[in-house]
């Protein structure tokens, strides 16, 4: 089976897919009479025609590497952001499009203090956390449509560690 | 000084100030093959005319009880929402508006795994993290004006566990 080599997440090597919403250099602006740095803005955010930003909860079980990866999918209307709500280690996989298909795979592993957001459209696998508690805000598009594509691959492929 | 004493939050009691976002009771969907539970849409996000929802971190330092408050604050034109990215604890003073001024106000202290959203207008204290890291994901009003209101009070108050 094919493998892919999970590699550390940073914004330069995560810029194709979206963005990686961290705490790093400099802040923007700092607030509360010096108490707090804000780094402001970080995200592409795009919900598309018709649709609203929203705030959701995912919890999902964790899974292990290496992790067998048979689906991609994309959300054609929407960016979809993911901020854990622990400091616990998680995956995550993504893949260029080629032709309305996802291409060659990419897996990331986010450091504590790391969120991502995802642009509209990008392939990826769905959330994998790697350990307890699983939790995550998610802020994506609310719409009326079912905003995903699914895709499943003809060969599997493994992320490892 | 006067004294107020910090409450666990709960949806109920903090529903005149905004929206407990927690993964509690059942989910409204479970997605990915039952890995993964959906809380969905659960905060009453208002950006605003001319705004735009943004993702930025806030990274504050952390305080400590009994914490002494003598300023609140309101953005009159957006909704604030707080999402905890480390299971740490951390404070939240809020207070009703009477006549433009902040009343009476309230502390609570949430839970591993709660955020919280502000309602527009909502006064409130500045970011208080009880423990390192301080690390925050602000969902909040991207706009052109400053969308910010301070009131210091004649009496300042301590905020006990």
């Amino acid at each position: 089976m094919r493998e892919v080599r999970a590699e550390p997440l940073t914004a330069a090597a995560f810029a194709p897919f979206g963005d990686v919403l961290e705490a790093a250099g400099h802040p923007d602006k700092v607030i509360n009479a010096g108490w707090c740095d804000r780094f402001h803005d970080r995200a592409r955010l795009d919900f598309g025609p018709g649709g609203r930003a929203g705030i959701s909860l995912f919890r999902a079980r964790p899974r292990s590497l290496p992790y067998e990866c048979a689906m991609l999918e994309r959300h054609p209307e929407g960016s979809q952001a993911f901020v854990p709500m622990a400091q616990m280690p998680w995956l995550v996989i993504v893949a260029p499009d080629e032709s309305g298909r996802p291409a060659a795979p990419r897996a990331f592993l986010p450091a504590e203090g790391q969120a991502i957001n995802l642009h509209r459209g990008v392939w990826h696998g769905v959330l994998t956390p790697l350990a307890d508690p699983g939790l995550f805000a998610v802020i994506d598009r609310i719409g009326g449509t079912p905003n995903i594509e699914e895709h499943f691959l003809d060969a599997p492929f493994v992320v490892t560690s």
